[in-house]
């Protein structure tokens, strides 16, 4: 297998130093060629995980985007959601064709609500049989400090999935395979919005108590969705499998993000816990957090879906329709259990 | 209803607090005659739980098990498990005959792997019927503090239970209720194992991303025990309902206690993780992580029902069976997903 990641930030550096640990070489499209130039003299990004190392003799780096996909058979996507129309809308149409692609874009095409098989079918007519994704609870700065962590590898075609998956597992990389592609994708983008709502919680004065009650409930709300999201695309997916939400790219990331302190997510919540409006922690912060949009894209989604999501629906109207904080998080107070 | 609490430490002292914040009078029986002078005059417990301040004149107070017991109809058993054979052992067999028991005893009786119903149904021939117990993710000091906080109550006579806890609800407590009497309990002894376990990884320096797969695949398979524990109690309570192993007295509180730095589980895993022995670890830290014990309990626990619990089995091998706390986890690092 060849390997191209579209993709300059920490989690395609990451995932950069994943396959090149394992002595995969790497095709690696990267916008700025001041930031190729830089790793290939000082052999690691000089904006992003800068702790991480590489061979460059493994690295074909290139700012050509057509170039790096038509090189190799595996392209990884690895760019924010909301940057990857901006990349990927002026590639010829049959770009993708005969590829892989496996999305490592942890979220929903902001334009669109679309996850990234979505906006794939309808530019390039991709394949949803063709495209996986990889998640899990991993943030990049673990990789480059080499703790254990967990990818998941997601496809319909679990065998590619496994034998994709198999050129990522290392020393620091364990690997887990599963068929469910869509609800994959949409924990990353659910577990965004609850970690912002825990840091709403914080900003009102909650304590761990409480956090904890509504991080369960919120494991249990995303399951809910998951599951009735499955039940609508039944026709793509297979859904008579059973599916453990409990594993690690569904609770396990939910976990991590809730309970990172230092997440973009937590830090912009926790401002409107405290009062702040969201443009306030927008120009404070200088940068929205992912579950802002996210609260907007799944409020949508889940509109034909119908699933019972009381805790993402008083996060959304407190970030789109004005909902006091404390009143939003009072209304939920009484159906936790 | 007419409660009556046995227990004068710090659980004990926050349930007092949220029974006659909600202005029920109780009748307490603590130990030492001292702390009882004190808390009459001072109108707080000298020695835990200081910032939790009591209306005494709804405090029956004794030294008396036998006489706190005869005054009331509900009685709260709230002291540690290693503790309940002596103090209930010297009592009269119909002590508690037509009485309510609500436990809020957070483990087994250590000398007989016992839950407290079953121990009660032996020494008194006590009947499941009347048996509760109150659990779920609430530090005492966050009572104190009146944070808002959920507790469950769990009987198979479910109807009591809720009466029972319609009597603590409150301005910062909320309540639930079910019906799995055994489960829960054996939920509240588990996560200790599982925050040791937490403990142990973070003193073997895995990151966070491990200890959100770790966590995850440990609600897992705690629910997994769960379920066929219940199968194995079938005849005693009623395994026709679904229950949600996402809610707060399951998830929230195994996430309460492992995500908790300052438990004394996760100090003394950290401690077995970093290399000491239990015995090095028990006397530096002048006291038995609850998960030490517990460890062993549900392992024999677990040999007739047979759950798959190969996370809470490396546990036990490490603290009981000198396996290298490094070697347990690399045992284990393979079968989380």
């Amino acid at each position: 297998m060849q390997f191209g990641i579209i993709g300059g930030g920490s989690w395609a550096t990451a995932l950069a130093k994943i396959l090149t640990d394992s002595h995969h070489h790497i095709h690696w499209w990267i916008r700025n060629a001041d930031a190729i130039r830089y790793i290939q003299q000082r052999r690691h990004n000089p904006h992003y995980l800068s702790a991480a190392n590489f061979d460059t003799q493994l690295l074909s780096l290139s700012t050509n985007a057509a170039e790096v996909i038509a090189a190799c058979d595996v392209v990884i996507i690895a760019v924010p959601s909301a940057y990857v129309n901006d990349i990927l809308s002026t590639l010829p149409a049959d770009t993708f064709k005969g590829k892989k692609i496996v999305s490592a874009v942890k979220g929903i095409l902001p334009e669109s609500n679309q996850l990234l098989n979505e906006y794939l079918a309808e530019k390039f007519r991709f394949p949803l049989q063709d495209y996986f994704a990889v998640l899990g609870p991993c943030h990049a700065e673990e990789v480059a400090a080499e703790k254990l962590s967990y990818l998941t590898f997601s496809g319909k075609d679990e065998a590619t999935a496994a034998a994709i998956a198999a050129c990522f597992k290392g020393d620091y990389l364990n690997i887990v395979v599963n068929h469910d592609i869509i609800g994959v994708q949409y924990a990353a983008v659910l577990k965004n919005i609850y970690a912002l709502g825990a840091g709403i919680a914080h900003g009102l004065e909650y304590g761990d108590n409480f956090l904890s009650v509504y991080i369960a409930n919120a494991a249990n709300e995303m399951a809910g969705f998951l599951q009735k999201a499955m039940q609508s695309h039944a026709g793509e997916t297979d859904c008579e499998k059973d599916i453990n939400y409990n594993s690690s790219v569904y609770l396990g990331d939910l976990l991590v993000t809730c309970y990172s302190l230092y997440s973009r997510n937590r830090m912009f919540g926790n401002m409107i816990g405290k009062g702040y409006s969201v443009k306030a922690a927008t120009l404070e912060l200088n940068m929205v957090a992912e579950g802002y949009n996210a609260s907007r894209c799944m409020y949508q989604t889940n509109a034909p879906i119908q699933a019972n999501m009381p805790v993402a629906t008083a996060i959304y109207r407190i970030l789109w329709e004005q909902v006091p904080a404390a009143e939003g998080f009072a209304g939920i107070e009484g159906i936790l259990v």
